[in-house]
């Protein structure tokens, strides 16, 4: 039996603090848990009154004469403790406490409540849902335990589910934004397995309940509404297992506004926020990102429907009465990245067969409204179906009556269970909840924004693409092979200069500069005559981090005598910034060949550890924000997307003839330095690489300026 | 009285074409004008009836004993040129037509039918609604003459409207869109005016109806649903009215994706859309886009109940009962760039004293659940009200079911009379429609979605600032003051190159750099002994435009064999490349001193003719798409606010040690380059000024290179 179980199973249940008022949320649960309840018994407890609705009340848990699997406190916050003493004492397996007054208070006091009830809870191992929780809505029971008024208006019968029948489970943190959507979505003819509000997830989080619901056989879709994690590694790991069993998690992740990320020294970090990791991490991991309530239905509704029918490709048939609507669909998709291509000739001639003449054979294919009287939708799209340059088909109607869907249905219903593509219904008119219905149960998703249907077909070939390439070996991240790196001969240190990086990252696949440090001008003109090409000096400082805008950097000194006056003008733009800096001395290199200037990096996210950045550099950076990265560490196939994803792709793949640049050179280096984070997770906070100049295809790159910044030592 | 008003407000009505058949568009349109008909007589003509719906059916228009006001043709494509002909005998002052079959057929049978419709209307001076239209709906009346079933299924009583109550006019070239969305905006309490499909726009187009809607006492908001526009200048001319009447003007543009401009010469007209002239005009004459139906829907609903509230400023005020679902439009209000800010130290002290002590103070206020019902919303909105820094306060809600809201709409109705800053409601949940028309009735716009309620808060503070800035001088565009200059120098020839353009522009005001042609080395040597700068030399010839991607261009050259070399390397790259080339010498100018790289250009929309555009230049472009535009001429307003659209503008205003760069300078040169194309505008197709050299503030700008492709000779 699963550890939950007493919680979403009860075999018997007790509210504590049930009160007969229907205006607050005590009174709103007598009422849910009376019609919600299951074969278990149900229990009041309640010192002020004697019976509520006819039923008797206990004083306390203990004189219930029964052992209590879920109780469910509904008390003052002052008063939790007392009484979960209790129920850990008479043996309670689960608890939920929808109290607020805990850590959402946001006061001392707040959080040491918190606190006691997680102590509580682990002496008893009782199962703890919230505290500040809305409850929880398990529908195949039918079982809530929830005061939310959106399951307080509703009726129950329990959901019926079946193996083309299955649901949707939706985890939020916020009761109120997770039972709203709930509520919206059964508008839409969705069917939901869970609905649990995770509240101040004290001891279990958002990732439990995921790994719950991910195990249950009528769950096919997750829908997680997110603020943070208590546990981002568990999460992925959660994560990992969904994609194990072809589950999609979509996840709407609120708080992205906020600034997440302490201040960082590095370039690379100071441009990353801890929504962009969270972004990172979805990616890596399959997650389908929504990101408003409209939205997040419209595309858990195409995942429950069509999990089986996911589009390999992005060319996108609309099959429509209006032609305005038809066209609206398209910008949609088109804006999404995905092609609303022609139709070959045999799929033209079929359709005008069966179509009116004035109906437009182009895609979108418009059929009028009185094509739809006259044909109805079923016939062309089963010709648009049989089309091999097609990939899924919308079919753009009006739903403000179930009219003409009804008068299809029975070959609608014929069509989906012999179709090999996702086909969509997408209104532009309000929608009738019997249209929804009749939908839903052939299995077709109604969508009510075209927006959302463009984007949600762009979610279903993303996750598609994503299940096919984790078949690939490219995503496989290598076995760690690298030993840590010895600090220790750095002291109390915290910031490595570029002279003192190149050495430790010296290992097969790191390119090497060829360059040294010289501790006097002498020193410096010994290099100039070494190698003989142009140079470029460096200021070697662990107090002066960026090099560039303070000064500390020359290019292309071509003769002994730059190469002197270099180096006192680099010493003096020191002294001149900051007369008490650390200063080694001055990195002497052999000029770089040109190139596209990268940055790469490592920081360290609150969540997710270190993760591995890349960026546009120079004055690109500044304009463009242009950043992309993922958690350490990255397989090849990870680090090649993660260059996909930058703005800057196309210059690195060759523009206005200019030839593409050593991506493979690149990618090897991603990986590289991600595996060396990884090996020296512990001891390293961040890794600047900035810039990295990529040299063409087949010539390699050069690491222009290298930082690494300590772990709290 | 105005000429549209027989088709709109006719005295007496024929359907031509009537039919009992009500699964055809024909019965349908029976239907309607029996429910929805005015005080004006209705007849039905059909020469295969003798009645229906118990009114006699004429066989011919001219049958009918009075004069006829508007005809409604529900006859076949082929027949209608007849039956019109016989209209127009008979005085039929408007003709709706509703038939298919014209320059939508897309055939040349189509496009000679829609021609000699419009010849006959012509002829006998018949107003035309259509062909392909699917009519109007004129709700004060109410008339409604529709075939759609939004409306057939709909019971009308004719809506009241007064001072504070105005209402919504849609004009929309696809009916199925129109509405569609006018059949969902109902259930979100919306009033409209008009609803009218524009169909082909044979001879009237969408701005003809829009400037009928305009001096319609009772409509304070147009809606417009465009494919494209038959006169775009005159479009233009009805857009400067709304402004004047302060009626804001919301497009939804469709067909954005598709490539609407035929191939252009220069680089600038390339990355051109017309799309994008659309989003320069709509820029420039305040009108404000939405892309989808809902976003429509929550737009016009905004500014029709909130025009006398527009937000002032960005800062807005969130009420929430639930955490979560504030953060979400937190976000969504942060990503349209707006601000939601803290509360002062009062409004924090007053909210206190209202709420309960387990809400949270900061912006978003949440009330928590169990806060609205205690408190409500109307007593912590009064005081959110008053905080002197928010601009606008948006309640999230949960309106499932109306009871809380019409628990506090007395409050609510008194709050509306007496504030001064617009109050949103916006959703989380399914919306119950008794709220919807509460919250309406007292003048609150109800959102349904939160991208939209934050979209819809930014278009209002758009218009806002549109209506004070056109109080600007500023924004007046200066008198025409140059006379065209004389091309026929250039013959038959389409291109003139740099060395002929810039003595074209040698104006006051245009930067000029003093180089000249040199037909030979020893020429060019010359120009070197008399500058005795660093030079640049450009090949020049009409046949070349793209100079530098071809080895045309040379910089640096910093001595006489330098030159010399450069003079024949030139020319041999240039045979090299078409040994056919009209080659006229090469341009010897001093080297331009450093400075941010923008294009400028002017090149010809297809509809809205010359525009100017500007953009990034260099690489930033290709990996940008960087580009804003304004049709000719320019204000020195509208030129400041092009650049400022520009992902560059950061670099223009100075990052990373860099000081700003002279942006006064360059509005000059945008300025009197517009008044240049609009003094030419005749005789010039483009122009392109690619690179301009911006120098930092205060040092001007320096044209690179400049070609002029001349119109249609």
């Amino acid at each position: 039996m699963h550890a939950l179980a007493p919680l979403f199973l009860p075999k018997s249940v007790a509210l504590l603090g049930a009160s007969p008022d229907k205006r607050n949320f005590r009174g709103r649960l007598v009422s849910v848990l009376l019609r919600h309840r299951t074969d278990a018994p149900l229990y009041f407890v309640s010192p002020s009154h004697k019976e509520i609705e006819g039923m008797k009340c206990y004083a306390t848990v203990r004189e219930i004469p029964e052992p209590v699997d879920l109780a469910i406190l509904a008390i003052p916050a002052a008063a939790v403790s007392g009484v979960l003493e209790e129920c850990g004492r008479a043996n309670v397996k689960a608890a939920l406490i929808v109290s607020s007054g805990f850590a959402d208070e946001n006061t001392e006091e707040g959080k040491a409540r918190q606190e006691n009830i997680k102590s509580i809870c682990r002496k008893y191992g009782i199962v703890l849902l919230g505290p500040n929780s809305e409850g929880f809505l398990a529908t195949g029971v039918p079982f809530a335990a929830s005061f939310s008024a959106a399951v307080a208006n509703g009726e129950y019968h329990g959901e019926k589910f079946s193996a083309g029948h299955k649901g949707i489970a939706l985890v939020s943190q916020s009761g109120g934004l997770g039972f709203g959507i709930y509520n919206r979505a059964r508008l839409h003819g969705l069917k939901f397995t869970y609905v649990v509000a995770a509240g101040n997830q004290a001891l279990l989080g958002i990732h439990d309940f995921v790994e719950y619901v991910l195990q249950d056989p009528d769950t096919n879709v997750i829908v997680v509404v997110l603020e943070g994690l208590i546990d981002a590694s568990r999460f992925l790991t959660v994560l990992k297992k969904a994609t194990g069993l072809c589950k999609p998690v979509i996840v709407c992740k609120i708080g992205r506004s906020e600034a997440g990320v302490s201040a960082v020294t590095t370039h690379t970090g100071a441009l990353a926020g801890n929504y962009q990791a969270y972004q990172a991490v979805f990616r890596q991991y399959g997650v389908q990102e929504a990101h408003d309530i409209a939205q997040v239905i419209d595309t858990a509704g195409c995942f429950s429907h069509l999990t089986d029918l996911l589009p390999p490709g992005r060319r996108i048939g609309i099959l429509t009465p209006s032609g305005g609507a038809g066209i609206m669909l398209a910008d949609k998709c088109e804006e999404q990245g995905l092609e609303v291509n022609q139709l070959d000739s045999l799929t033209r001639r079929r359709l005008a067969e069966v179509l009116p003449p004035y109906a437009s054979l182009a895609n979108p294919v418009d059929i009028t409204a009185q094509g739809v009287i006259e044909t109805g939708y079923a016939a062309p799209l089963k010709i648009m179906l049989a089309c091999p340059e097609l990939d899924a088909v919308v079919v753009v109607c009006a739903t403000y009556s179930a009219e003409y869907i009804a008068a299809d249905m029975e070959s609608l219903r014929a069509i989906r269970e012999t179709c090999h593509k996702p086909v969509l219904f997408c209104s532009y008119t309000s929608s009738d909840q019997e249209a929804s219905k009749l939908l839903a149960e052939a299995g077709y998703p109604l969508m009510g924004d075209m927006q959302n249907c463009a984007s949600a077909l762009l979610a279903m070939l993303n996750y598609h693409r994503y299940l096919e390439r984790m078949q690939s070996p490219e995503t496989q991240v290598p076995a760690a092979s690298q030993a840590p790196v010895d600090l220790k001969q750095f002291g109390e240190r915290k910031v490595l200069c570029e002279y003192e990086v190149k050495p430790l990252l010296a290992q097969p696949g790191f390119p090497q500069s060829g360059g040294a440090l010289a501790r006097s001008a002498e020193e410096a003109v010994q290099y100039y005559e070494k190698y003989a090409y142009p140079m470029a000096m460096k200021i070697q400082s662990p107090d002066i981090p960026h090099k560039t805008d303070t000064g500390g950097v020359l290019l292309n000194l071509d003769s002994p005598e730059a190469l002197r006056d270099g180096f006192f003008r680099l010493m003096e733009n020191a002294a001149g910034r900051n007369p008490y800096a650390d200063v080694h001395g001055v990195l002497v290199e052999p000029m770089a060949e040109p190139g596209l200037e990268l940055m790469l990096g490592i920081y360290r996210d609150e969540d997710f550890g270190l993760m591995l950045c890349a960026g546009s550099g120079g004055l690109l950076v500044e304009v463009l924000e242009d950043v992309s990265m993922a958690p350490v560490p990255v397989s090849k196939d990870r680090a090649g997307c993660m260059l996909e994803e930058l703005k800057m792709w196309e210059l690195l793949t060759g523009v206005r003839g200019n030839g593409p640049a050593d991506v493979k050179a690149l990618v090897d280096l991603m990986v590289r330095l991600s595996g060396f984070a990884e090996a020296n997770k512990d001891q390293i906070s961040e890794i600047d690489l900035n810039p990295v100049i990529v040299h063409p295809d087949g010539q390699g790159l050069t690491i222009a300026d290298a930082l690494i910044v300590r772990n709290k030592l």
